[in-house]
């Protein structure tokens, strides 16, 4: 087990009607809030009403940002510091999913940056503050609403990249599963690949294979997804595999699920944010195109080991090959395609995804070079 | 899945040489720290001299405050708090295992505080401020150093109670595995059947049985500290062992382990204490004797679903007997009692006992009475 910090300071609210005591919180961080969400879903299923009204009862001023884009995109996250500079906002509530969060954790510490936010996403600059920031999220995949990294796409250079720094950890998230209840079945599939790709990084890229304890957090949560999917695939509404699907998935990427985990790498991530800036898919379809090239890649260079142990704790396998088919099938299962062809993008384009990849994977400083992510690509094909 | 709050603002620094950087941590809080340890191990360990020289490099003075007995008892509490009243302590120190870090805690509330500090304990006041608190732990066990709470004895009404509230979350802890390899086989002991103690009380008094996701990671970290003390239990020197036993300790009563298990108890922990209080008996010990009594009485009376669950998680057992016989063996593997007789405690005792629980079970808000207490120890004989 390597050495590790953990730190993570966010007050969760969890459970049926949560969204209402977000009023009283944010009243505790000041009295105009940029209020960002996305495509209106929340105005159906009645979390716009029900934010709006808490804000309101405590008193606290609404400005709106809304159409935040799956994938979203860095014009729209300078509108929103602009806005919330003009506004005096002295606080940021954002509602939706992790696009919503994300681009909100852009804008609070754009909103405190005398330069571009994109240096923060480039290196150039380290995020000293930032807006206080309230969630509510309606979308359990990223875990966005319990961490401090944030992703923001620049559409002018087709750049996929992150910013991370204490700042940006919301003050409170408020999980309501019942405001997930109306998911689309694609949204379903693609939070419960995104929540498996965070699982996954860090257990099988670590070059400590003896963080025992980790190991056994990150299959409880991989059990949890796969069976809390495969419940709410049955039957949308039950509320007790929404609720464990949207803790999971917080769960995934709040820290737990990599402590001890030292020379971890987000390989998946990197390729996957090629596929996304490139083709504008969703982050999760993009990852289960992704992971199962690269476990083939992982058992063709690393060996069976933890394929195998995996496989033998979550699905039941006994060989490294079974445990990729598991995975793929549950991608499948799920609906998620799982090769390039089946999301629309030809396989002579693969030089020019990983050429796009190598841009995160030099800034995140992982050792890979163009020829090893092409030849992970080409076994998407 | 029932509602829940998460709140841990804990920022734990885990691993080789960590305790060093606590240093620096302290002197962002102040300049004098009341320095709070037990009986000296810690000068034999080297934790002394690295925890001394760390706060000397900083210019933080240290006042000590030492003797911490396991079991704290209000007395020594009295006593820190005076001291660091009369030294104006900024901030506070410790470094130990889990007596040591409550006594602090008691520490901490109390300085601030115009009343007495047993009032904390007795539910007759809330702790609405404490000195910053920074702690290095040398024995996994309680989960202290993660948490909000501690637990005191008032050696003149014989009641061991626990006071709680957000202002003792430690600021920083720091774990170093290192410091763990020479503790003796007994404590070793202790430690794993405490944590085990953690994580089984709301897996097995929760009034909701579909918390699923939390379910699993009760089943990940109580399969991960029988897995680690087994490996200690064979080679004390086994770092990767130590490491992870010491994070599922920490795990166990952070708030994770209960996350959506409403109406859940510590009655377990409520009878345990009385046995603490009156014969000064290790808190694991105690523990083991109560546990495996309770659970007979659960499966009496709840019936054998959530055992067999457990079991099978767990222990790969199929029946809710077998579950008890696999805790007890565990329980005895590591070296505890698992019987009154075998700690020495008369069985014509139990009223007694029993009358001295319901003093807990009664501030805890429970709904036990005294015969149903001394039936379930009549189990333990």
């Amino acid at each position: 087990m390597q050495n590790f910090t953990f730190l993570n300071p966010v007050k969760i609210m969890f459970g049926k009607g949560v969204v209402a005591k977000l009023g009283p919180e944010a009243a505790k961080a000041g009295k105009k809030a940029l209020f960002v969400y996305g495509g209106g879903s929340i105005k159906k299923n009645g979390v716009y009403d029900a934010i709006t009204a808490a804000l309101a009862k405590e008193g606290v001023a609404v400005v709106e940002h809304s159409g935040v884009k799956p994938n979203p995109v860095l014009s729209h996250v300078r509108g929103g510091i602009k806005k919330a500079r003009e506004s005096n906002c002295d606080l940021i509530v954002a509602v939706g999913g992790g696009s919503v969060i994300d681009e909100a954790k852009a804008i609070a510490a754009g909103a405190k940056y005398g330069g571009d936010v994109w240096d923060f996403f480039c290196g150039k600059a380290k995020i000293g503050e930032a807006l206080p920031l309230f969630t509510a999220l309606t979308l359990p995949a990223t875990g966005s609403e319990m961490n401090s990294g944030c992703v923001v796409t620049n559409e002018e250079t087709a750049q996929k990249f992150s910013a991370q720094g204490v700042p940006l950890f919301p003050r409170v998230s408020a999980l309501d599963p019942e405001t997930t209840l109306t998911l689309p079945r694609a949204q379903v599939a693609n939070g419960a690949v995104d929540a498996i790709a965070h699982i996954i990084e860090g257990y099988f890229t670590t070059t400590d294979a003896d963080a025992a304890v980790t190991d056994e957090l990150v299959h409880a949560l991989a059990r949890s997804v796969i069976a809390s999917t495969e419940r709410i695939l049955k039957d949308p509404s039950d509320y007790s595999a929404r609720a464990s699907m949207m803790w999971s998935a917080t769960l995934a990427l709040n820290g737990l699920a990599t402590c001890g985990y030292g020379g971890m790498t987000f390989i998946n991530h990197a390729i996957e944010h090629s596929l996304s800036a490139l083709y504008d898919i969703a982050h999760g379809a993009g990852l289960a195109i992704v992971m199962p090239a690269w476990f083939k890649h992982h058992l063709e260079t690393a060996g069976p080991a933890r394929l195998q142990k995996f496989g033998a704790a979550v699905f039941g396998t006994k060989t490294a090959e079974e445990t990729i088919k598991a995975f793929e099938d549950f991608f499948r299962k799920a609906g998620a395609p799982v090769r390039l062809s089946e999301a629309g993008i030809p396989a002579a384009d693969i030089p020019r995804i990983a050429e796009n990849a190598m841009g995160l994977i030099r800034l995140w400083g992982m050792k890979h070079e163009q020829p090893e992510i092409e030849k992970i690509l080409e076994k998407a094909k």
